[in-house]
């Protein structure tokens, strides 16, 4: 993992000059194929492409044949007859990539399937708390709100998990996943106690969308005990950082004076680092595939 | 104004020959950020970045995340962190486009918001004008229809306003803004009256679809009241010019015979002149964010 | 045809390789102008330009400004008025491609238009035909189901009925077009009989999607009667290809175990062909628009 954030770390400088075109990629095509919406994703992963000099194609499920009935397979097995080099897929049901990387011949990148991964994601957070922490060890991680809809926090907790850090998830008992032992997490169900002392504190969006008849908590209520606002901030560590993937529900999970410090908030660099990993992430991919 | 104008003219030749390409914005990003539908105002700066060679991003926002209610101020700050180096937006709220602005370090291209302004097509309607009548002062302009609803018809009368031409809106009372007086212009509300002896008839598209509730007039009678056809037209200068912003309601604003006469409508040269005009301001926005 | 289908030869060696970027239409203005949805069709070619260098535009109707009410003809003449080299349009009405071909300068490919033609359909499958059966010519092919609402089957029976093939349609006879008796095919009413000895099995899609109130046949009863399976397939040659031009309704149309079947299948090999064949039409149209 360090050889990707390393190189998302030159990305970051190429980024921020003028001349942000590389010829990395030149010659290859990525397709974005997207069965879920997801602007900022989606955008993220094309600009990263085309500043790498990829030839750059969007998807989207709503233009997408499988409207017309056909199945994911056939899909992909259309895909793949096109040579493709790169597929990013974003899609609803967890396992859904896996399935439909089995089937092609180009290097499947995952942009968030189901409640299941979202691997750049949890890079991206990495790379954001290795810039503002300098390691990305030895960190009290507090993961909150919304952790059974979200697979940013699941591919977090298996990140950050398996390299010596104090990782905490602190949500209601409804916003929990039934499996949360598997991950070795301690689990808060108080903001406060969750918060104590964290380095980082990481909100999840309230994804009411994902809540089918079940428990939609009311976001006033919500907000009140889960919402991150200054009060319950200053239980964590004096130079904690905040988190969030966007995005926000203002008012809901996290207060507008949280969310717009920039003391504390990091999150407006969250998104720069989502460009420069997924550069990274590309490019190792197309010369893995390359080699392989 | 002149410099843009100018500029724009040698695109013009460059869009007319076979190889269209520069590669003046290389390594830049574009994103066009559209709240609104609108495919030939897209389309045209779509085409005329990729002529410029940048990277151009489409973002609509049907499929964007403020569908999952972000706020305009987060989606800009989203974008801001991907480092685009120009933006353009389109927005169905007036001022919308100066609040995102504010918030971004890229150069923010106006591509129409709400009834407030659509400064490129005021440009391209200038370099139309100035074409073919090879001078954009001294000239009586008859801006004719629904002027309450236009924001191409408030950009031209600034713009020509500021250029000692004689500038008259022709509608019917109920189409006008209430602000009508703070341009200076001449109100007629007959349009034989209104176009006499004019050297420009501006057409305005009848938008019922902004009409929300209110005075929605027959079709039929608008034609026969306010249609443009040759009976009228016969009021204007001999060597007068119809313009129009499209799309056309024919048979509504505009008669099919007029905006079809060769010897009048400008109509096609106005969606021609739009990207030229486009890639010049994209050019001298960018250089001016360079130096900047 | 030979010269189209010999070009394309080279883009499916082209499009095996890692670089499958060209600079043939670079400096072209390629536009997708897609009335209708489809996914692969579109996605074929916004491929195929971007791997040859031209700037490639996707247009859908949804985003047109054809719902304002515009004409497709002022659609068409604004279009005209950004110069693009080559229009691929889709529309589903049939004939509106050839209107709409007849008021711009550049070179417009027909995407598929209503029920008439899909020619580049026509080009893959002939492409795909020949490098699996070494010819074009003396060939039995089978055409079979929805005869009536396919433009596949249409392109396909011109084309391949020009090379002295035996073609043959099979299909029941509220699936036929009126007027099938122009196209000098033999009919069958009976697919065992109909597929009797063929080289060439083209399955299609039932395309329940065009049969407005009219008769539409259970999915059960018509696999049963008209679905392409392994019994019905064994009394075509022993040495017969299967195809289908997409997307399938597996266990409808065809079989799930005939489709997948690597020894008789080349859905996949048409897909392929797509990406190559329209390669070779747009270089050849851009050269032809070039010097006519």
């Amino acid at each position: 993992m360090t050889a990707v954030l390393d190189l998302a770390e030159d990305y970051v400088a190429l980024n921020r000059g003028r001349d942000k075109k590389r010829a990395t990629l030149r010659g290859l095509t990525q397709i974005n194929l997207f069965f879920e919406n997801s602007t900022r994703t989606q955008a993220s992963f094309e600009i990263a492409g085309k500043r790498l000099g990829a030839d750059v194609m969007n998807m989207s499920v709503r233009t997408s044949s499988m409207s017309k009935g056909e199945t994911l397979l056939d899909t992909a097995a259309t895909l793949n007859a096109m040579h493709p080099d790169l597929i990013v897929v974003r899609h609803q049901h967890s396992g859904a990539v896996a399935l439909l990387s089995a089937k092609v011949d180009a290097a499947v990148i995952n942009a968030g399937d189901g409640r299941h991964e979202h691997p750049t994601q949890a890079l991206l957070d990495a790379l954001t708390i290795r810039r503002r922490k300098g390691r990305l060890h030895r960190l009290t991680v507090a993961i909150c709100g919304d952790v059974a809809h979200s697979r940013v926090a699941r591919s977090n907790m298996i990140l950050l998990g398996m390299m010596e850090n104090r990782v905490r998830v602190v949500a209601p008992p409804t916003l929990l996943p039934p499996d949360i032992d598997r991950y070795g997490v301690e689990v808060f169900h108080d903001m406060e106690k969750g918060i104590e002392g964290a380095d980082v504190v990481m909100m999840l969006r309230l994804q009411q969308e994902r809540m089918e008849g079940a428990f939609v908590p009311s976001q006033r209520e919500y907000f009140h005990r889960w919402g991150l606002d200054q009060q319950k901030l200053a239980h964590a560590a004096p130079d904690a950082i905040v988190m969030h993937p966007g995005p926000m529900n203002r008012g809901v999970e996290i207060d507008a004076l949280v969310a717009d410090d920039p003391a504390r908030s990091v999150i407006g660099e969250q998104v720069e680092m989502g460009v420069a990993v997924r550069m990274a992430v590309l490019e190792l991919l197309a010369g893995a595939r390359e080699r392989g």
